[in-house]
This record gives C-alpha cells, sequence and structure tokens, in this order.
C-alpha cells in the first residue's frame, strides 16, 4: 500500500491530523525518569538513552489511541551517541507496534551514492546483514542538491510504501533568508523546490488522490502556505511550527485542501512537556497529561477545520 | 587553537591539502574483513558494523603518516543502525589518537534549537551524561535554512576549536539546479550562501588568516570554485569530487589561494577502494594499496600546484 494512502486511511480513522513530534531533551525529563535512568546506569550515554527510551515510549502509549503519525527528531536522540541511536530505532519500532506511522526528522541530504546509503539507513537495504532492524515509514530531506540528491529517495516510495517530505519552507524565523527569494526570476527558491515536489511525487499517487512524495511547509508563514498548497495540491504537507513555535490552529489552515486533508499538523514541545504544566510526577500522571495535550491539539484542529467548512468527516 | 589554525599546520607538517573520506560499503570491503566479521557476529548488524570499522582503522593506518584529515561519512555507518553509529565514533576517535583531524560529513541542518542538538551530538555538550563519547573536529553542514540553522553550530567554531563545512556549491551532477541559479537578482544562491560563510567566519579568522567555518566546493566545477574562492578569501574548502567523481588535479587548483593554502581535497572511493585495484587479500597488502594512493593524490596535488607556482613549501 502506498505510504499517503496509509497516512489518509489512519487520519480517518482516529479523526486526527496531528503528528506528534518527539524532542527528548534530556533537561526536561520528568525526575523519575532520569532517576531511574541513573540508578539502572549511572549518568552515562547509557543512562541517558535509557532515559529518552522510556520517554519516547511513554509518549507513544499517551498518544497512539489519538493521532496517525509520530515523527522522532533524530538530533536529540544522536546527542547520546550509539545508545541514543539505539533509542531513536526503539521508538520507531515501539510506534509502529502500536498502530502509529513513523516519520523519521532526519532531514538528510547529500550526492546521489551517499543519499542512497542515507535511504538504505532509513528505510532499509534488504540485506542480511541489517536482520532486526527497524524501518522507518517516512523520511525527511533536504532539497540544496537537488534531483539527484532526492532520487534515490523517491525510487523508495513506489511500491515499498515509504514516504518522503522534502523541505520547501520552514518554520523557522531566518527560513526566508534563501527560501524567499526570487530564483531564476520564476518566484522565490522555494517554489522552485516546491515545483520539483510536484514533478517527482506525479508518479506516486495512490488511491486517495495524494502522493508518497509530501513536503514540509511551516505553519509559522499561513500566507505563504496557500501559495504552496496551489503548487503542490497532491502532497501531504508535514507543518511544523504549531504550538511551541507559535503556529495556530487558523495558521494551519491554508495547508490543507478543500477535501479537509492533505496537511500533518506537528507539534513537539507543546505536547512532550505538557507534564511540567501538569505537574506530573508519575508516569500514570505524565502519560495522562500527554494524552490531554494530543486530544486538545485535535479538538484545536478539528474545531478551525469545522468552522472554515473543511472538516473532512463533517 | 582555532580550527583553521591546527588544519593549516598540519597541512604544512605533512605536506599535504588531501582530506580522505571513509565511505565503507560493505560489498566492497576485502574478503578478508568479511569473513572475520561474518565468524565473530554472523551476518548481522553487529557483524556488518565490526567489519566496517576494522576497515575504518585499517584506512586511518594506512594514512595517517601521509595526509592531515580524514573525512567519515554518517551515512555508510548509520545503514548499520546503533552498532553502524558507534563504528563512525570509534573511526572518529581512532583518527584522533592517530594524530588526524576529523570531519564529520554528516550535513546535518534544522531550526535553531534542533541545530543546537546537533552540535551537542557532533561536537559534545558538556553534560555529565554524554562521559566518553568523543567529539568530532569538524561538521559538514547545510544551508537551505538559513543563518539561525547555522549560528548553533557557529557559536562552538570560537574558544571550543571546532570548524564547521558549510555547503555552499556541491560536486554532484545536478547541484546547479538551485544552486546556480540567479537569487533575488544578485548572484547564484550558492554565491548568496557564500555570502553569508565570509561574513560568518570572518571573527573567527585564526592566526593563519584562515577562517574556522569553511565552506564545501566541489571539485567538478573548476570555473565556479574560481568565483566561490574569491567570495570567501579566508575559508577552508573542503574539496570533494575528486577522483572517483571525475575532479582532477588541475580542476582543484583555482580553490587554492595564493599562499598555495585554503583547499582540503577529498577523495573517498578512489582511496577506500584502492585494495581493489591492487588485488590486496591481507590486511598488510590492504593498507600499502591505501597508503600508496593517499601519496598518490599528495603528490598529483602537489606537482599541479608547483606548476602553476602555488606549491606553499616551495
Amino acid at each position: 500500500v502506498q505510504f499517503a494512502d496509509r497516512v489518509i486511511q489512519s487520519i480517518q480513522q482516529k479523526r486526527s491530523h496531528v503528528v506528534v513530534g518527539l524532542d527528548p531533551v534530556l533537561s526536561r525529563l520528568p525526575a523519575f525518569l532520569l532517576a531511574e535512568a541513573a540508578t539502572a546506569h549511572g549518568q552515562s550515554p547509557e543512562g541517558a538513552a535509557a532515559a529518552i527510551r522510556h520517554f519516547s515510549r511513554l509518549v507513544i502509549d499517551a498518544v497512539a489511541p489519538h493521532v496517525p503519525l509520530i515523527k522522532p527528531q533524530s538530533a536529540f536522540y544522536e546527542i547520546w551517541g550509539a545508545p541514543g541511536v539505539a533509542a531513536f530505532w526503539d521508538a520507531v519500532a515501539y510506534a509502529q507496534s502500536k498502530g502509529l506511522i513513523v516519520i523519521a526528522d532526519a532531514k538528510r541530504g547529500d550526492i546521489g551514492s551517499t543519499a542512497a546509503a542515507y535511504a538504505d539507513a532509513f528505510f532499509g537495504a534488504g540485506s542480511e546483514w541489517q536482520r532486526g532492524l527497524p524501518a522507518a515509514d517516512a523520511l525527511t530531506v533536504n532539497p540544496y542538491l537537488g534531483t539527484d540528491g532526492l532520487k534515490p529517495f523517491v525510487q523508495r516510495c513506489g511500491a515499498e510504501g515509504h514516504g518522503l517530505f522534502i523541505l520547501v519552507k520552514t518554520s523557522n524565523p531566518s527560513s526566508g533568508e534563501f527560501q524567499d527569494q526570487e530564483l531564476g526570476g520564476q518566484g522565490p527558491l522555494a517554489a522552485a523546490v516546491a515545483r520539483l515536489v510536484d514533478e517527482l511525487g506525479r508518479p506516486l499517487v495512490g488511491a486517495s488522490g495524494y502522493s508518497s512524495v509530501g513536503a514540509v511547509v511551516g505553519a509559522t508563514y499561513p500566507a505563504q502556505a496557500e501559495v504552496y498548497r496551489k503548487l503542490m495540491p497532491r502532497a501531504l504537507f508535514l507543518v511544523p511550527g504549531y504550538g511551541a513555535q507559535g503556529g495556530t490552529a487558523a495558521d494551519v489552515l491554508p495547508c490543507f485542501n478543500r477535501d479537509g486533508l492533505g496537511a500533518l499538523i506537528s507539534a513537539s514541545r507543546s505536547v512532550n512537556y505538557a507534564w511540567e504544566r501538569a505537574g506530573a510526577a508519575t508516569p500514570e500522571a505524565f502519560v495522562q497529561a500527554t494524552a490531554d495535550a494530543a486530544q486538545q491539539m485535535n479538538e484545536e484542529i478539528n474545531r478551525a477545520l469545522r468552522a472554515a467548512g473543511k472538516l473532512h468527516w463533517a
């Protein structure tokens, strides 16, 4: 089954357009997780990895009934070396076992032969030597190197059922520095990337009408999202910037198509650290606070879609 | 000591401008390495990681006397999951123990808070929990997200002695698709990135006259390298594309300044797989073939520099 079709089906089942990011920052984990890890491993990379592994599993437990997708951010796992990377892949496999679709947020990008190696790393190489390693469902990638750096990933998005989210317009304050500049007199750089996303994704449109080649379009620039939605009508948008980065439910509306689909709204810190606001001090309280935050986000987005006449299941 | 000063000093000591890339592709490793790994671990991620770990150490043994820098490519290690990442960091630490300066070729790039996490992952976070983890000397990064995605890395390039190589003009065939296009009517996108590299690097110029904020400029586009050399007079250029990708000694000349310095010429496959051409079947023969390839590359580049009147130690 095509990646995009699996995503759309899960969105409809769970009535949720939300992607929960996993951004485990050690200093912001609950005391009970740090104490448990320090007791078992001491203050060490193994201890840190154990803490973020347990944290990731608790967040997954909390949100799996409520959202279709999860997006672990590789950077926060790579900090702890190989044990941290083991925790990253544990989160991928655990989330999949709970029925979640996993976007590895690693923003890889390199020349063709190296891009193929990254595709093998995140989607699997079919090699006996990789036996037992999990694979992500989808990956975020960077377009700076052009088409031949993207093709090795795109080639894995057909029969194998993987998905891709190519950075188009990112959510950060200085994203416009290059992305918004006129390129070759034909609109902004991000629009040129958007046209490439549409072209690469056209052969990979599934029964849902959406393509397995998607785009990253930040929630923080709603006026531009409207333009990019038109340039990439069949692309799933992965939309970061909701919550802690300032994006609101109203801001993400332009990322949806008229069918009330097509946008995957991602929040990390506002869900991961909901336990702080709730003062949760036990695993049970942590899971409850996290689940509440995910459900609240579902409600905010669905309410805004309903008000705009775009709620898919209305 | 500033990163750039350490690099220039090592170039002068070893009379070499060469960076040896580590691109361990399992299917191209010598049979004796695969047999050894399969015997110890079976065909498994641990086995693959053991094979590429030993391969990396042999390449490092071979080239450490002859070149100043080594550049492990993260993708080829990440294929094997956490054990592969352990092999990556083993290569970093082993190379440093042999006096080599290490550029982690990972091409990371993300929004500010995530870029800071990547900086912590590659340069160390100074956290007790990271105890025992090695750190790379320098990192390759992607500029697509703009200044606030680069600053967290740049901030680690001062007192801490780390270095950075920002992608400007990459070596792959479709690098021009975006990088060569006119941006905002002020020259190509890559030139806008080059101006940012120069600006970010200006406060980080060491005693050598070079900055710890460098640039990736491919050997495969010599005419453009000349332009970028002028736009970034103080930047160290990391120059991929030599050898297997088609770049020659003549092609890399424009990457050097008139002082005969400033360019780090990288080759991976042509050195890593020199053993195939030599038919090496033992560790000793492997090391010899690899060392010969590195020395031959030194000679090619130094000869071309001498002919152009640019040999620094002439």
